[in-house]
């Protein structure tokens, strides 16, 4: 093993040591803070709630890169403490996304800052397995104008260091629809509620997946319905039911101008509130830096095929990209672990895009 | 106002001041307890935990009548205190069925009981307004072998002195939609559990009221759902759904008959649990004692389209009819009334249903 791969396990296993679920990040905060301020020196950090926004290398006039990661996890239940047994490392956010954090980590001090080309940033921030709302990333971007400036934002959220180009929107709307009550001995006295979820559910059903194609990549557009509840008590025909409606939507168009389309789907079938409106990322495939970060040994390309951070970015007109060295199958699991030597290589993509070499654009 | 009337008020009204919520009879048991002791005697009632059995008037080869009506009311909110105003009486159980109650009372004390043709016996019992299991009148029917010998068993359930043949049969049943989880940006990775659901529903939606016509009168099966349950959380393809379907069957099958048919319908779509099983009841139009009652100035007849104690009674091999004073759609209501007229209506069918008369066959 060499000293990088014994120092990325290391680091590892120090974040993964620390708890962070979703609203408890500050003492995750603390450590990678002081961590920095020895290596970087404090001038280096601005501390933004628990959240970090690290300016390793400041250049002028010269291409503007961040690396981006969350310090949260989600809550799950492991049957260990965090640890390592052969190639796999065990911890609440192993994968998701502790395994990104120390690439960053490890890369800005191995770094030699002064000789690289680009102005470099670092971001650890809270709250991103939450709602789109209370993800810290946005008041983040809201108060750092310096952050519209970048020229790439790579969302190290874990992909198996597979490059995952944009990010789809995603609506959460509750749709309610209401009948009349009425006792169940004589449902014909009521109108019941249930049927017309139930006729709305199978309209989603039979609807197909709409295929959408941006610079050769494929997003595919998806209408779930993900909650219903309805009735009650049981020996009454329901006169309401409510159904959650997540739609996934392709870049291209905005949060509103999906939800008008699920709002006309719905038509005058029920009442329909937008709970969430994440805005979807476009892939940004032809972007030089992109380009470059394709050819720096990448785990194959594709379309981004959820919602991440990227969409953020791409709001104010930043490109960004998901590349992270987790395992992405282990995201949100309980005994939740990553590969050490997806990590490992990793790093390597993350070295090559920084290193001097003839056809990399940031030189 | 007539005595008879006055009276009738005066113990509605005592009757109603007294709450009996389901499970919490025992202060208006002690009430009729204490007062039918004074009335009647002592050795005339037996008390069985919040229920009362009155042995009003006790003859062998005789016909055996009972009356029948429970003590207890769902609970629902109220604007003021029990009081009347005008022709209503307001308060909780004012129709349902403290009005039969006062009937009941004030029956066997102005009844000259020893020139009375048959047996008389009133049953008084809690929790009627609960699940089939837990309604006391079962275990009293259990443990009271005399009972199973009555001749016609008379339930005073609010029915604006309607008679009201017979009762229907109810199931309530769990069917559980099982599929596969997914991430909702990825559901053709899964199986939603919420459109087998949904097809279920629209089974029922399109089944249509089966008629069952039984001594010249119509019961009308229905099947309905009444809660569905499924999903969570939001951003995930639902791996369960659950649908409460109450089947309300007509007499002439037993609740296992009936829950046959509506597990063939369900099939192999999913699992099925029974939550309740309550028999139907047949109508006895052509009983003497139940055409007796028809002659003696009721509100119309017709049959019952939901589920009544009178079912118990059938299933013990006792005819039963339902057939009180109160307002019915008044039950359950907040603010719940009765029309205090048809009280004073009802007594006098009561009161005819036990007067010496050439047609009368209890003489």
């Amino acid at each position: 093993m060499t000293d990088i791969a014994h120092a990325l396990r290391d680091t590892l296993l120090a974040l993964t040591r620390i708890p962070s679920p979703i609203g408890e990040e500050a003492e995750l905060c603390d450590h990678v803070e002081g961590r920095l301020t020895r290596s970087l020196g404090g001038e280096a950090i601005t501390r933004f709630h628990d959240s970090l926004i690290v300016h390793a290398a400041a250049r002028n006039d010269a291409p503007k890169i961040a690396l981006v990661g969350h310090l949260d996890t989600v809550r799950t239940q492991h049957d260990g403490p965090p640890r390592i047994e052969g190639n796999l490392l065990y911890g609440a956010g192993a994968a998701d996304m502790k395994s990104g954090l120390a690439i960053m980590i490890e890369l800005v001090e191995r770094l030699d800052l002064d000789a690289l080309p680009c102005d470099l940033t670092l971001i650890f921030y809270e709250r991103e397995e939450g709602p789109f709302e209370e993800n810290r990333l946005g008041p983040i971007l809201d108060t750092h104008p310096e952050l519209h400036e970048l020229d790439l934002a790579i969302c190290l959220e874990p992909s198996d260091n597979q490059m995952q180009l944009g990010a789809m929107g995603s609506i959460h709307a509750t749709l309610t629809f209401l009948g009349r009550t009425a006792h169940s001995a004589r449902p014909w006295q009521g109108d019941n509620a249930l049927y017309k979820a139930a006729n709305f559910i199978r309209e989603l059903e039979q609807r197909e997946p709409h295929d959408v194609e941006l610079d050769g990549y494929l997003f595919r557009e998806v209408m779930t319905p993900t909650i219903v509840h309805g009735g009650g008590p049981r020996n009454v025909v329901p006169g309401q039911a409510e159904v959650n409606v997540n739609y996934r939507f392709a870049p291209g168009r905005t949060a509103e101008e999906a939800y008008a389309e699920l709002r006309e789907l719905a038509g005058d079938q029920c009442k329909i509130q937008a709970t969430d409106l994440s805005p979807a990322g476009h892939p940004h495939a032809g972007d030089r830096f992109i380009q470059h970060l394709m050819r720096c040994g990448v785990n194959g390309v594709r379309s981004k095929q959820a919602w991440t951070d990227v969409a953020r970015f791409d709001a104010i007109g930043v490109p960004g990209v998901n590349l992270g060295p987790g395992t992405a199958a282990q995201a949100h699991q309980p005994n939740e672990y990553t590969e050490l030597d997806h990590v490992f290589d990793g790093y390597g993509i993350f070295e090559r895009f920084f290193a001097r070499s003839e056809d990399n654009p940031l030189y």
